[in-house]
């Protein structure tokens, strides 16, 4: 059973799509799925599915602007009223990879542009959606937590896992690697935060994906990547708050 | 015996000031001690010291402005020559605690501000003075890895480690957390980037000390902190780079 509404950001394209596609590929669809991108006029793929989809509803909301985040909020609200939302995906993100991203390469801009998008941007998503999933978990608080009740999924990577960045001897996107980082210490702090009222907050890393980003030496395509991750995301339980999840359903180290 | 020379940041109160006065009283001190404050006009206590100590100087670098890293920068390095620095320590940090920190609490800016200060100011002020570090390493070459050949300090805290911070189940100064750990990440990348030049980086703990930043209820005194903490980088060694050690010598999880 997929949760009964879903929000992802960064849906025009890439991994986002593919959730977006996925999602409502499932036997038992949510019954409202929101996608959210900075510019719908040129999201043509999502515009087309949108209209095979009654239950896809397309959302303008540029994630580095509190403006949008807010009013994107309160049209989610308008259209779920008391119901609550059961599962927000923060997925958009940048990765700058026009050099090697190594300490030489790196700008006081380059380093405060990608921490906006990567992680002050999930934080004060999940700040101005609080509302609505306190209203899932407290309307389904006989469910254990699961993406049926509240969930809050994180999209992060290995490269924000300091041992791993370690045991490669990698320091290639480091302005990339330390917002990752940075997101999985939040995951840590919103499930302790949100856990006594029912919200489970985890990361998840999606593998190397072909996408814009990943770009096409990556190892896996993008449904690959996708069905595995929804897979994790659907058996989440109480035991899988504040920790990050591998698209294989392993748990990466810090 | 101590390095040859040492650049510190935030030097003008709290433990920036105290690794000042930690270091001058060491039996063999430093040729020279550069101690950086975003004002040095009203760092009364620091310029007593330099009276005192004429190998001392203090200089002018607020973390946050590139142009002020850049000026301490040509000063540091018509002094030093071609001798370079050996030691360089990032301490200089902020923590707003006007509130508990939480989610519901954070803001763009609050998020933004700390991430210059605690993270982006370092790595930049890294990427400054490398060449001088460079030289430092080059010059010391039949030395093993240590702060006597060159080393970088970034003062971090284990409020920045996710796995204290789950095992604590704890969410206060998220915002200051999420630094701390991004920090620790680009202690990794760039211990693994600078370790082929002999440049040794780590980060470090100072324990819960008795600063306007960790209030008076803290449990330790400035001095033991610090005292502590230079035994610890004095003993630094090749196994050392890549790590968080704490004050008490013990390396903490990330
Ligand atoms: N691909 C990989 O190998 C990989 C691996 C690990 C983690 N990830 C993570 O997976 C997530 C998705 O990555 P991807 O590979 O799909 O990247 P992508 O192909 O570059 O797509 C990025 C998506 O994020 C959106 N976005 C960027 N900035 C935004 C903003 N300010 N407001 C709203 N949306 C914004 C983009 O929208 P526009 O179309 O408007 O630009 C686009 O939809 C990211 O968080 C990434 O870090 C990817
Ligand atoms: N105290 C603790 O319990 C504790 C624990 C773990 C880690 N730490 C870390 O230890 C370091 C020092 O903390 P503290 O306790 O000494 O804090 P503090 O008493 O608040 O002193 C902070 C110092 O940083 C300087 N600073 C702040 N922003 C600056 C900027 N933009 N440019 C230059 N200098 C700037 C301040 O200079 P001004 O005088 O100009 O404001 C001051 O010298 C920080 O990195 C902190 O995160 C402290």
């Amino acid at each position: 059973m997929s949760p009964k509404s879903v929000l992802i950001t960064g849906a025009s394209r890439g991994l986002g799509f593919e959730f977006v596609k996925c999602i409502l590929s499932q036997p038992s669809p949510p019954e409202i799925l929101f996608a959210t991108c900075r510019d719908p006029s040129s999201a043509d793929a999502l515009q087309a599915l949108a209209k095979e989809n009654d239950s896809l509803k397309i959302l303008k909301m540029d994630v580095t602007k509190d403006s949008e985040i807010e009013s994107a909020f309160e049209e989610t609200q308008r259209t779920l009223e008391d119901k609550g939302l059961n599962l927000l995906i923060n997925n958009a993100g940048i990765y700058d990879k026009s050099d090697s991203g190594s300490l030489e390469t790196q700008t006081r801009e380059r380093l405060q542009s990608h921490f906006e998008t990567n992680v002050t941007a999930p934080v004060l998503t999940v700040k101005q959606f609080l509302p609505l999933l306190k209203r899932a978990a407290a309307n389904n608080a006989s469910l254990p937590m699961s993406y049926n009740r509240a969930a809050v999924v994180n999209v992060s990577s290995s490269m924000g896992s300091v041992q791993r960045t370690l045991e490669g001897s990698a320091y290639n996107g480091c302005h990339y690697r330390a917002t990752k980082t940075a997101l999985n210490m939040l995951t840590a702090t919103m499930s302790s935060e949100l856990k006594d009222c029912g919200i489970l907050v985890a990361a998840i890393h999606p593998g190397w994906v072909k996408t814009d980003m990943g770009g096409q030496q990556a190892a896996l395509d993008k449904s690959t990547s996708i069905e595995n991750c929804w897979s994790v995301i659907s058996s989440m339980k109480e035991t899988s708050t504040g920790k990050m999840l591998s698209y294989d359903g392993s748990v990466m180290p810090w």
